[in-house]
């Protein structure tokens, strides 16, 4: 990425001068201080090649989040409001949490509100109540799966938003939620702008498919990869257990295969792994259903792990719908791989066993596994730290081991996406053997 | 049951007269016996009503499984054969396994065949290889879902299934396998007598709808349970995040609710639970969509659990088909409300958030839990010792608490169903307060 | 069981005149009728053999438990309360839940009380307050180990505990607990006649042990095999990867031994089973040191499972204490044990790899698993129906597939315990091929 | 880590002249190769702070880890060996199946031999067999805990192992293992480097306590939080239900604090974590003991998690012992804090529930969960790569998101210890509010 035109510049408020109600347990034991500065920051990419005499002062790098010395907002006076959107993801109420013990307790905010539905919630006309959150309220939601404060898809309009945030009067506003709200949120920050409102947006980046732009990690995808390995396990016993057994399984992925992927590394029983990074030939000697027939030939069971996205090329353009939050409506890649092996054996006269698995709302709705659990606790306090020291329209990233402040226009609208020569997608083509499959 | 006309009479290849093997472990440090006898029964009614002065020595009873002091066949010379048939089910491994220690450790034989993929193993066409089984072999299996044997669907030529047990020598075959399994091994069964082969059959129940007819308890079933109360909680979160959030659930139970309606009580998060022995109204004040809508507008969200056979009175006579194995093939009751609930709601104008998920394979192709591991083994043991007692044509069930002899021809071709005025089914109508839906 | 003295008549407070609140709903649409009679008696024993021409109008029986159609109490005036006493067992969140949606939902009851922490939470000095419980304060708490109301070890003075009730006016209490428990209420029960009060004391048993006589399944029991299995696999694991390896594993079973026995049975990889209904021999040929380095010779490694209860004729009669609940304490077999196999191999200068796994508390702590969860809310539902009956001084059992009523005089103060030569011992002698250990 | 003396030079044993078997894979579709150069390197540090005008072509960065193009040793002579030493870990058995699966199928290499029992299976005089190691044979072994291969503790005569592997002809060897196994590994580079031998040695590194220095992750770790959060949840449920109840967990850290901070925030039940990296004050104001009274006043429960590292120093330096890997023995801090906080309240009179947990091996020999098994992948093969290109005396690490190739002196010998100033650190003081334990 070292050419690439990033902004990595981080929108203030204005001056932070309140010292931090951190401060006495700012200096540790071994006189260290735990603050961050503002001039510490995080290298965009760490590949130093000896190679090349590169200038390394030309290093793109991000503002390191963490707690700051001086904050901007008055603890005492500060509202805030916390609103979750779109799909359901593991960690959605271990972020909640976090957020409202790190606001409440060591920052000393005692007035947060969570927005009922996602973005619905701020908008009059739906009726949804705002919930007054406190430690006592958040206590052991972590342990449940879904978020506490609902959800809802689709965009809602951006004047009554920041209406509502004017007529409670929060100052700092936490949005959780993935690409479309991201959008949103910079959408947010702009009227914000314009009105010269003194409001912060902080979002944390929220996504299944762990395909956001400049974050290398989201919370919930280790937890999806998990219960996805439970669904590979009952394919694969599905499959060698019949003459010709066949388990297909979709996993979430609209415009990457980082899930798909990084399952069949984990419980490496698929023989195929179709993701949207890479076309996918169905027909021919090199393509999809031929390999099959020599899988089965050879070793009488395949398993197939299918992105949702994957193989888009097979519908045509007049198909192409959207959902309520504007999303490209996906065409079911699944239940169409399912019908193409079933008409392509059957003309064949091979009979065959194929067991079709999608365990989509299984994996989204259940509570965060420790590994996310530990991350979220981690994001949501430093997108307080953030707030609180008056930044605003940015998301807490985790980059290279660290977490980072990335403005959001310099995220929002882009898709982080698999490298196919990169080491994750090599390792599934040499785990599955499959790689003969794209030469076309 | 006591006024039933069943057949109790287990049948024998011919009279016991080989002391037992594990005689020198016969006696147990108290003196007393380990061996059962045959006049050991089981009453197949517990209910002693005190009301009438019923003649009890007509009480109905089953005979008591457990090893015996005399054996029929003669270890050294004995080779066993063990299948399993049709769709997986948690457990058939630690069946296998335990079969496996029980006949060579326990009785000293040494050969025991493992009939590949069903009923298809017997049929030279399919060309499916034998598989040696011994101890070795079995080691660790129970630990992974599906059947090391493999399975398939479907019916086979009852002559060659015999002409292959004649040919390999096999004196004691056990089928685990559901209601056409059980028919098969009845026919099998008669083939024999008609040859007059010293072959005994012993079948072991399996269905993961626990609705074999007096089988109380099925191998399977409560590893299906643990797994259905994630897709349960899963379908709770996703209709409670959302605005007028619907979480449709379907699980297995062609013929009987008793899945739909356990999981219902281990998880506690559904408001209508439908089966297949009580009649659906979808339309209509007491229907099911009246009632999702009044759900709805109460408390904002509401969770349906559908067992795949309830509701087939709404497909036509015309649309019936049947599968491999002869059984009815069911309309998908699932897709069919999923599409007749958004249906009423688009018509009424009233958005919604339905989800619908189908767990289905991933049930079916876990490995057993502990408890069900504790009950094939049992099972298993007990098949072993009936069959090296001569017995045949029977299979063994759980009954009462205890292990029982059943003869084949009681069982199969019937069905056990929830008695809709039981306990179980009363308990799911409190714990839902759904009574009012089937009051037409 | 035929020939022992036990008194089954159950208690009751009066005759019950008011008409159930179900009964509307008691009229099932087949036309039958939901309700129990208590002339619906269950037979203690199910063994009718028919060898002897026994007079089964003798035969022992259980009052079945469920609804009745009339019950004793007026709902509307009604208090009751609710404490969980001794140690910690999966399942008691899901009775308490039970509890509370029965009284509340089915039968309007809208005052329970919940007692804290145990008996303590009865008696003045502990300062303990009342929780008011309803629908909204149990709900999901099934979800989490422990128990909502607290506990506590140890008696407490009868009369200031039946004071109590009488001050808050409770006219129906549910006790949760053990032998201990059980013992003190039927104390309670005593007092509550002496006083001639109408209070009725409805038990529900409570051991993780599963040794609380004429009941033949508690809650808990199967939650505890399951995690008792991760801890067996475990010990396997590190016995199998060093030389001469040992993995020991200590399970509760203070009297009884059905935990190590149904756990070796649920994960199978134990090569000995201490339990304390067999005397161990530890010395000499047939001793369990003995054994052990014979399986080492031979294996390499070895597990061995020991109840805590086992071996206590190791220890002197000199260092008998109690704990406060005035249970024995025992001496810990687990380090015992760890230490004369270590000083064994050690004089016999034999290198081993001894490792001791105790997973006590994780077991008693964890949530009910699906089937424990359903367990419960049938136990707690039937000991609601027995006590707005007016029944009292009884507890809830499951005998024989079926939920019934047991005198509390019937089963306090008596153990129940493994059959050295039932099913269950003898199918872990044959698992483990340990016989020879115990013929001394 | 800017100014450290670190030797980050990678030892060869000559040039790499042979093409890669991957070259006919090595270029992507997309025209790019997947090979890495030994040119391509990963920044020790990340942080680039603005402040100072660096240097930064002096940036320490180490070797990227991956396939190269050019090989040292001809796969079809090459024969292979692999050993696990010390401790178990969750991930070995799939650390050695991806070994074998890359090496057999990837390079073609189809001599790999399973080294048994650690260093002992060098040793003749141990009697260990060697294992053919294969596809077949590493089948679904990393559905098992445990190692395949087993292990032992202790150090072997260098000479000895090296004799070892010129008798049966390895050329490459894998040893996973930790701190010791390390410094063995490179003892066992430096002989075969004086006897002129062409013997690759490669180190993945292994430690359950996550405090190999220069290695920011290693396998097992997350694993083992995921199961310490069961023991943290039982003992928060244990102390919540008595009146005054503590729980105390002992966790894995002999010299560093990671799981305990880590499982602290995955399952924020815990109110003080103990770690080796900060003394402890037991006594006095500022003690733990008074801390733990002031809670319990307050909150009347308290839970405790404890490294077994920790507070060593309450130990007398004469206690010093060590175990056959020449490990300090580690007196058991937990037994130690259990005794003195019952003292403690025994002498202030006020009654406590302590319950202690330890769940130890339960941890450690448990299978590796789905992000440790992609993680043991990936580790696995970039193994492979290294010592393929004839690579030597090097170990396999993660840092900053990247597989790096670390030389094995630059490790060895050293600890990585946790920032008591740093994010995880910091991040468990506010989750457990105990900052004030450390401020004497």
């Amino acid at each position: 990425m070292k050419n690439m035109n990033i902004n990595t510049t981080i929108s203030v408020l204005g001056p932070a001068r309140i010292p931090s109600p951190l401060t006495s347990q700012g200096v540790t034991r071994d006189g260290k201080t735990r603050f961050m500065k503002d001039e510490y920051r995080i290298s965009v990419d760490v590949r130093v090649d000896r190679v090349a005499g590169e200038n390394k002062d030309s290093l793109l790098s991000f503002e390191q989040a963490g707690p700051r010395e001086n904050i901007y907002f008055d603890p005492s006076k500060l509202k805030c409001a916390v609103v979750t959107c779109g799909g359901l993801c593991p960690g959605l109420n271990d972020i909640i949490r976090s957020l409202v013990l790190e606001l409440y307790h060591v920052y000393g905010v005692k007035t947060i509100y969570g927005i009922r539905h996602g973005l619905q919630g701020f908008i009059p006309k739906y009726g949804h109540d705002l919930i007054e959150l406190n430690p006592e309220r958040v206590s052991g939601i972590q342990n449940t799966g879904g978020s506490m404060l609902g959800s809802s898809r689709g965009g809602q309009d951006i004047g009554e938003i920041v209406d509502c945030l004017e007529r409670i009067g929060v100052g700092l506003l936490f949005m959780v939620g993935g690409d479309g709200t991201l959008m949103a949120s910079k959408a947010i920050g702009d009227e914000i702008l314009n009105r010269r409102l003194k409001i912060s947006v902080v979002g944390i980046p929220k996504t299944i498919d762990n395909d956001i732009f400049l974050v290398s990690r989201s919370f919930g995808f280790d937890s999806a990869v998990d219960v996805a390995t439970l669904a590979i396990k009952g394919a694969h016993n599905e499959a060698e257990a019949y003459p010709n057994g066949i388990g297909l399984i979709k996993l979430m992925g609209r415009h990457s295969g980082f899930l798909a992927a990084t399952a069949a590394l984990a419980q490496p029983d698929a023989n195929f792994v179709l993701i949207p990074e890479e076309e996918i030939l169905l027909h021919g000697e090199n393509g999809l259903l031929a390999a099959v027939e020599r899988r089965l030939a050879l070793r009488k069971h395949a398993v197939i792990i299918v992105a949702e996205g994957a193989g888009q090329n097979f519908f045509e353009d007049k198909d192409i719908e959207h959902d309520a939050s504007g999303n490209l409506k996906l065409k079911d890649i699944g239940l169409f791989l399912k019908t193409e092996i079933s008409t392509y054996f059957k003309s064949k006269n091979i009979p065959i066993s194929l067991k079709y698995i999608d365990p989509s709302y299984i994996i989204r709705s259940l509570p965060a596994n420790a590994n996310d659990s530990v991350f979220c606790g981690l994001l949501a306090r430093d997108a307080v730290h953030a707030g609180m020291a008056g930044k605003t329209n940015l998301l807490i990233s985790f980059w290279n081991n660290n977490y980072v402040h990335i403005p959001m226009d310099a995220s929002a609208g882009q898709r982080k996406k698999m490298d196919p020569s990169g080491r994750l997608w090599q390792s599934v083509l040499e785990s599955t053997g499959q790689n003969l499959l794209f030469n076309g």
